[in-house]
């Protein structure tokens, strides 16, 4: 089989999620460096790709091409250990992706977007006051949920975890600071132990 | 085995997905309504039930609750026709659940949101206004990828279509006309002559 080619930015952690499972399971691949703030996910021939203008793209063949960061994920990880078969396992890890996207990543991901790759305190503050409280709700629920479990579904690292690392293992460039959030921590030192693990590059 | 019991509020899009599954399924279900507005999702009983506070909860028998509307979905349609079991339609599947949380709801069911179930048009006007274009361009991603095929995925009617179907079909109620889109609109009108089809109580 031709390698996976990855369309994304680096410094993105919706990218990153897709590259960090493919090193965990020690898949080859390709990397394609796309620039979002230099419009690299507006031209035609990334359109073609994804019609819906953001980066990852997972490109299977000639022609076959996959978005949206988390079902990129499960793709990538059926049949392996980090996709439970059974289906209430298999739908719990969706639970806490659709959680993911739509609970943590527009609260904590902008805020990390504004302050530490726009680098634009003060135009965004109003947005980064709001997003404030609902970042930290998200973090607490993990908090609770992880207080008394290692993982967040099926008692193993799935790729909800790989998911929810995205941006909570950089949560603090985009202001939210976890000494609080003692389990979340923890659990991000699990995974960070795992072989094959590398953080989001700097 | 028991019946399902859906926790859900009766206009939300979101909870009404669920309950439209279970119709086409031809599944009996009890339904708890529940309350977003008068606080009942911040009960600490409901919180037992899901931690972020959110409706639409299936609650699958004693003490087993699965929250998100689209994890609900495909832990309901697993092994029927609304859910391929081919690798790649299964991820394109999610691939357009996710674009619903992430693309469309935020923007869409939010304003819809405010105006029909708040009736706060002028609180929310800024909001409103930063939502339209957004909202727009999810209908044209959907209208160009329905210009030319008849469902999202898989060459059929899946739960992708059962979750896209929930705020697209009350969109006018949101202030989105779709007289524009007219690929989604046939579409709409192919999923709702499906047997057991209802659209949203009013």
């Amino acid at each position: 089989m031709a390698m996976y080619r990855v369309h994304g930015m680096r410094a993105s952690g919706n990218c990153h999620k897709v590259g960090l499972l493919l090193d965990l399971l020690g898949e080859p691949y390709e990397w394609v460096e796309t620039d979002v703030t230099k419009g690299a996910t507006r031209t035609p021939a990334f359109l073609a790709m994804n019609p819906n203008g953001k980066v990852p793209v997972l490109e299977i063949g000639p022609g076959q091409y996959l978005a949206e960061s988390n079902a990129i994920l499960h793709y990538l990880a059926e049949g392996t250990p980090f996709l439970p078969a059974d289906r209430l396992d298999h739908a719990r890890v969706l639970q806490w992706m659709f959680f993911e996207q739509y609970s943590h990543e527009p609260y904590i991901a902008t805020s990390r977007y504004w302050l530490h790759i726009l680098k634009e305190p003060e135009k965004y503050r109003a947005r980064l006051e709001e997003c404030r409280p609902r970042g930290l709700a998200a973090l607490g629920v993990m908090e609770r949920h992880l207080a008394a479990a290692d993982w967040f579904a099926a008692g193993r690292c799935t790729i909800a975890d790989i998911a929810l690392h995205a941006y909570t293992h950089v949560a603090h460039e985009g202001g939210f600071d976890l000494a609080s959030f003692p389990a979340v921590r923890r659990w991000l030192e699990r995974l960070s132990a795992l072989p094959g693990y590398r953080p989001m590059a700097a």
